[in-house]
């Protein structure tokens, strides 16, 4: 990215030491070997391990893969839950030179066996309840030598189509324990994550050594977990790196949870850990925290989490969540920001000393809401739409560009996404949101939901929130459409009440927006509807929109 | 070191993106604007920035050094004590690409001109208080083009014969705000630490930011430190880079107090941050610590320090200090490990939660005075004079061997040093220690303080304490000396109580050895003498020693 780098004068360190995953464990194991590792069986019984053994079947399976002929650069796919398995492929695959490619088992076939095919996938880990969804590909994968079923089972009770078959535990056993990992080059892949957005081919982000041992230290830094902690790893392995709490945890010396094969209607299986494993640090979505939060409001003894710390990503925790997390459980629900492309961390919302005393208790619970500010290293910034950074007043909507050593630079052979990237290197997140003073991010819309107009921006979702605010108001939506003079203008669509249909009036919308919005940003046109047109998902359908009301404003 | 690392599949992270130490402060001021950084003045009046302003600072110190001809490459020597331009010199003088040089104030002149040439010095800012330093030097220094002399007073009020003199706080004052950092190889020289062994001349360890940066995370990561931590700046800055607890603290956004030119005469004034500042973290040896401990003691009301955590390095911290400060406070001292080559930090001593619940208490504390475990990501071992790696009991002894991206490759321009590095890239500790089977590490000796015997070691201070714990011995010197069969043997020199010369005899002695040491380490000769030969400063003269009886065994 930009001009290259100068160099000054030469230093005496050991710069060629490279930042290698691998060390992460082997250290680790060296310093704190006796720590645990538990993971869960969809039983509910607990497999027991410690950093000295999980590094000591990390070493067989690093020599198992390159017995099958598993090499440096090669890309081995993993189906799994949240395992000790998929723990020690996290290792495994990436300690002799591998590229470890997570494969979401939420894809479709189609978008599966894409990714398999682009990665060029060698061979694929598949845990024995996943097998289906292997098979449901197999077809169209031709560049897959094998599959390695995760099994507790002989290789002799798997039913499966899949061919060849290996037994993941009988290589594991009958592999040496001894191994020279391979010195990498730190700018090699250590593993690969596929995005999924809503249009186009799922793109891949492949994350060198480097970049996924400085996140690791980055949430050593941020997370403020010791060896004394205990991490439970609720959010699924396949979602960027798992959030790259696997290798911090590992840095950091802490214990390790693993829920497994986890059910989201058995909330009794999930929870139970919490208190039987000690759990003080978490990671996850408010999908997932919701539904605990649920089973546990119905719990009569409440479960003591006094302390614990649950990074929450993915969408906004409402306020509701976070307050009643803390309340029945002594839990925070601590706000962070990312994306598969920032492996993830980009922001965390921790309250700074000087607010905790300056802020009343409202404004701070306030506060958590916001994404919060970004963590040390990174390089962001919100800019509108002809790349001018915003004022940082907690107002301004821009879109949020990133850049950092745990940042894409690209996305591996995709020819037309270079358009995601700017000049100088940042990655444009399309996300759109603030910052105010204090450097706290707010997401508000994606960008493509923005109305440019006239060099700034409307957003459209802020202006839908408060039109539908209104009490004459059932339902609005609101759009940008072309403007000749303004690029954009907004226009809003609106469904009166049964009860306001005879009296609502399109200057009681104008009216009731000015109190919110700036004078230039409030609608020329407000467009009073029987129905919103809808897609099939029931969300409104801003194209149809658009295209009816294209010539509104020429 | 070593092969050349190999190259994997390509990755699409931005591992262009430098570690460049200036950016932690930069980041560190736009996340953490509002932290305090508290700067002590010889009067003990305290001058209040932010992260913010200290940033504003630098920019300003920035340009100001590069409008006098400050360039790339360029080295800039700091005498000065732990004050906010030292802290502003940290940032500012690396961040235009230059090398801070920071200069011993303890240096003898010889050895301090010595420094200041053999880095081929620029310019050099020194604290008024420090003017005599620079001025005994300053005419076997050619290279330096100019003196910044560091004091809020007008530069007419500052006699002296240095020539040229700038005031930095005019040249600051004067300075544009708006800077554009270059954009820096990870691998240019941050900063340079001579280091001063009892032989030969100070030796150049030159810190590349990518050194300083990965140190300032590790910091992160193991000292438990967050932004609501404050931090005391009790080590010199210029020891092995404050011991990386400058550009920690601002990656964590802690607070940070210098306590500026403190006397250790004065322990009031240097206790007194400890409560009206709020400190929970600091850094020191046992010299500071010891007297810090006696003043505490004859205070009516003692300082509650509860949860506090003084690291402390150079030298062993005592039982009973330890024991002390935790009782009189509440604060506990952590045992750390490290040299001027490794940044400095290689092991710490924090207890591991399995042996909170396996220790006794008395067995915690005995624990402590390990100098502590590896952290993550430095490769250590221990050795014996064969290269061989000694069993990790916690009893063998060997040498320490050290290996990673915060340790130093080489000395800059020393021939003849190159012995200190293995050929796998290992430094060289010269201490010799044991590592248990958690990997605690306890330093028993010097390198040059063992006795091989048999392709043994054998512990010269070990076996003199031992020797002076009999009853019947006033003194004892033990001395390795040639020896045909087994390379070398122990000598014991014993200098007997008034009351047991007549008595005392080399069983004895044997016979009381026999008790800790085994039977193939006890030493063949112990010889009575009327005194033990002594250097200048009261050390036992071993080389003497050696010498006089170099023809005993043969």
């Amino acid at each position: 990215m930009r001009t290259p780098p100068i160099m000054g004068f030469p230093a005496t360190s050991q710069d060629d030491y490279q930042l290698n995953v691998i060390r992460i464990l082997q250290h680790a194991a060296r310093s704190f070997g006796k720590q645990e590792v538990v993971s869960i069986r969809p039983d509910g019984t607990k497999l027991r391990f410690t950093y000295q053994s999980t590094y000591d079947r990390v070493k067989k399976l690093g020599n198992a893969l390159s017995a099958m002929g598993a090499e440096i650069g090669d890309r081995i796919g993993v189906l799994d839950w949240n395992t000790h398995r998929h723990l020690e492929a996290y290792f495994g695959i990436p300690g002799i030179g591998s590229v470890l490619l997570l494969l979401n088992i939420r894809l479709a076939p189609p978008d599966l066996s894409y990714v398999v095919n682009h990665a060029e996938t060698k061979f694929i880990l598949v845990d024995e309840t996943l097998i289906p969804i292997a098979e449901a590909i197999a077809g169209q994968c031709d560049t897959v030598k094998g599959y390695i079923i995760l099994t507790d089972k002989d290789l002799s009770e798997i039913k499966t189509s899949l061919s060849p078959v290996y037994s993941y535990e009988k290589l594991v056993a009958e592999a040496d324990e001894n191994i020279q990992w391979p010195e990498l080059d730190e700018k090699s892949a250590y593993g690969a994550c596929y995005t999924t957005g809503t249009t186009g081919r799922p793109k891949g982000v492949y994350y060198s050594h480097r970049n996924v041992y400085l996140h690791a230290m980055t949430i050593g830094t941020n997370a403020e977990m010791t060896s004394n902690d205990c991490f439970y790893q609720l959010v699924p392995m396949f979602h960027a790196l798992g959030w790259g709490m696997p290798q911090a945890t590992f840095l950091i010396g802490a214990k390790y949870v693993l829920p497994g094969m986890y059910n989201i209607a058995d909330l009794g299986s999930l929870a139970e850990p919490l208190v039987s494993e000690g759990v003080t640090v978490s990671a996850g979505a408010p999908a997932l925290f919701m539904p605990m939060l649920e089973y546990i409001r119905k719990l009569d003894k409440k479960p003591d989490l006094k302390g614990a710390r649950f990074l929450s990503g993915a969408s906004e925790p409402s306020l509701a969540l976070m307050k009643d997390y803390f309340k029945l459980t002594g839990a925070e629900i601590v706000h962070a920001y990312g994306a598969t492309e920032t492996t993830p961390l980009v922001t965390i919302n921790k309250l700074k000393p000087w607010l905790a005393e300056d802020l009343s208790e409202d404004e701070q619970w306030d506060l958590k809401r916001k994404q919060g500010y970004p963590v040390v290293g990174l390089d962001v910034k919100i800019v509108d739409h002809e790349e001018k950074e915003v004022p940082y007043d907690g107002k301004s909507p821009g879109e949020i560009l990133i850049r950092g050593p745990w940042i894409t630079g690209s996305y591996y052979n995709a020819p037309g996404s270079e358009n995601q990237f700017t000049e100088d290197g940042y990655w444009r997140s399309g996300d759109a949101g603030t910052m105010d003073a204090e450097g706290y991010i707010k997401i508000t819309d994606r960008v493509k939901d923005l109305i440019k107009s006239g060099g700034e921006w409307i957003s459209s979702v802020d202006m839908e929130n408060e039109t539908m605010a209104h009490h004459g108001v059932l339902e609005a939506a609101v759009t940008g459409v072309v403007h000749p003079k303004w690029e954009e203008r907004p226009v809003v669509l609106v469904v009166p009440r049964e009860t306001d249909k005879q009296t609502l009036t399109k200057e009681d919308i104008i009216e009731h927006l000015a109190k919110k919005f700036a004078k230039w940003q409030l609608p020329e046109a407000v467009i009073f509807v029987d129905a919103i047109p809808k897609t099939s998902v029931g969300k409104f359908d801003k194209k149809v929109i658009r295209e009816q009301y294209k010539n509104i404003y020429s």
